[in-house]
């Protein structure tokens, strides 16, 4: 089996992902394909990253991750294949791939220079067609890493949200909102323990200089419908939510947005 | 083939059904996967019910159906798997999956309690990738049902909305919107010929006491563009629709809410 | 393998193309299928129409394209099947997959007729489970063409918009608008080279009788973020965009709008 797993920021509405498997299934017809999303917050490359980071390490070993957010296609951005411990990685080298591909333990980068991977069409702004699908399906069918083209000595990095500790608490940043309204932050379950958070807490969050008390506990159902909480998301971040409802709404915030984690009292 | 098909309310901006079918791929490659919708009502089991229930019996004998809304994850609600005459299903114990398990004629239920089938990843939040998806990527690949967990005796119903019979016609609530905003009622077409109403009759409909004029046809375009007509829709339920328009907008109708169907005259 | 692909304006919130898939793996086990999209826009048979033909020839030989955008359900209009030189078409006779077919080279269209194709259930509202789902099943798994039905001589087709060439520029119409709110027109790349409009040039471009002057580029990073640009897309169609933003937001295009393309000066 060849898995391709494929997230991009180009909605479902058009026939852009269509196309791609389609080229997939024309080079490598054995290749099984999974959406991971299209629904990206459109050209975020953090969104992006931060998504396949909290998912490709269920992903069964060989799996070639197809990912396109690419702000830069038609520019001189590289597009680029990374081959890690237990992945391939097709995407621009803009850093949408490289966070994830990093934890993994990345071997080596290259170039997509081989004209032989290249689709039969070419565009100056479908490059998820013309050249990421077709390198991820051959990459899949068992094409040789080292014949994609020449070694990149230093691929872009994103800078990502982190956390800063404080004497009382954390700052962190919103980093996902996911569809039920639930705000993931920049700051890990080990920060929150390192300050000395813990379940049963009652915490201060602080949002636009305007204080909350919202307890931190295991998951929804600890507090009762349409209350706010804290819990550690099933990706290891500190997370607001409502139980029931949308927390994103409730306490206006957005991607990029400062928020702070106090102690109380 | 073994096939695996997934109902969520969990959209699809998010990694949390790509996580679910990483999952299922490690644990069961030859697994095929087919997605029933991710667009469930936001913790609505009811919403989730009817679609289920207006689709298992299409899907080959075997398959085992994977359902997730849950809105009691991370309390004593307990994990389930469900054997019935053609199908598995595997949910939280609140009712999602039972009432189209049941009219499949459920042979046994039992809780997931089996460590062999949990993920190596463990959150309070996301038992989809950690408990479910797993045990249906079992399930699939042939682990035997006996080993899951203890029988439950009294798994958790939903109350359905049902019909009323009139003297003149019928009660019946709103059981769901599909996108085109067609308005599904919980009456069926045996109750609709029980109470004499048949294609041609023009009805009245009463929806928070205004009536309306509408003819009970076969299809759409029996009516004009942009007319109101009722239909026995595909799941047998009687339908409000607009041909080429949104009935649901048009009418002011949301999930549970009360119409009369009465007889003209 | 066998390849179908499903093209509709179902949306993905319903049991709809769960079932259609359910019929397929019923009938043929053994058929792929992938999504074109299920978000054309409500009954637009025109806009159906433009995404199939964009990307129709990136799937290998044999596919079946499963076309249903059917307004028309439950009246007198005929479901058909087309054989064309590469696929295989099953549709409703209203266009909506005549465009791309014959751009394939249409060898024959046959009737649905044969009763053996019909699925188990009967409604007069989803022809696409009923009929369209099990024809395309039938076909992929080898089903002979000519048992379908009788020959269509004349199907029907649409009319779709075209350009039209002025002395100093041309007149085309919105036929597309994509996820990212980029416009396509009704003028090819080539009709653009006629009438002396090569890339770096700045054209007019008039909507409403207002004029915009807007350079036209190879791709979205040729011009400054949040900038207008004009471009010869990935279906060779020429588009109006904004780089990182939303150009039919921006200067209100709906679907089927007229706009006027003019060489400057």
């Amino acid at each position: 089996m060849s898995l391709i797993a494929i997230l991009t920021d180009f909605g479902e509405r058009d026939f852009y992902v269509a196309a791609m498997k389609a080229v997939i299934k024309n080079i490598c017809p054995s290749a099984e394909i999974i959406d991971i999303t299209h629904q990206v917050r459109k050209w975020s490359i953090l969104d992006a990253a931060y998504i396949l980071s909290c998912c490709y390490d269920d992903f069964p070993k060989g799996t070639v991750f197809l990912v396109v957010v690419d702000p830069g296609v038609g520019t001189k951005r590289l597009p680029i294949a990374i081959k890690s411990r237990n992945y391939y990685w097709v995407a621009p080298d803009n850093g949408v791939a490289f966070t994830a591909a990093q934890r993994d333990g990345i071997l080596e980068t290259r170039i997509i220079e081989n004209e032989k991977l290249f689709w039969r069409k070419k565009s100056f702004t479908f490059h998820g067609r013309d050249i990421f699908a077709p390198t991820a399906a051959h990459l899949a069918c068992g094409f040789d890493f080292e014949q994609i083209g020449n070694v990149l000595k230093n691929p872009v990095l994103v800078k990502e949200h982190g956390a800063k500790i404080l004497e009382n608490g954390l700052v962190g940043y919103v980093v996902h909102i996911d569809d039920f309204g639930n705000v993931a932050l920049s700051i890990t379950d080990k920060q929150l323990s390192e300050v000395g958070i813990r379940y049963g807490d009652t915490v201060v969050v602080e949002i636009r200089e305007k204080k909350f008390n919202i307890p931190f506990v295991q998951s929804f159902g600890k507090v009762r419908k349409e209350s706010p909480l804290l819990l550690v998301n099933s990706c290891g971040k500190l997370e607001i939510a409502i139980n029931q409802g949308n927390a994103a709404e409730v306490f206006s915030l957005s991607l990029g947005d400062k928020v702070k984690i106090l102690k109380k009292g």
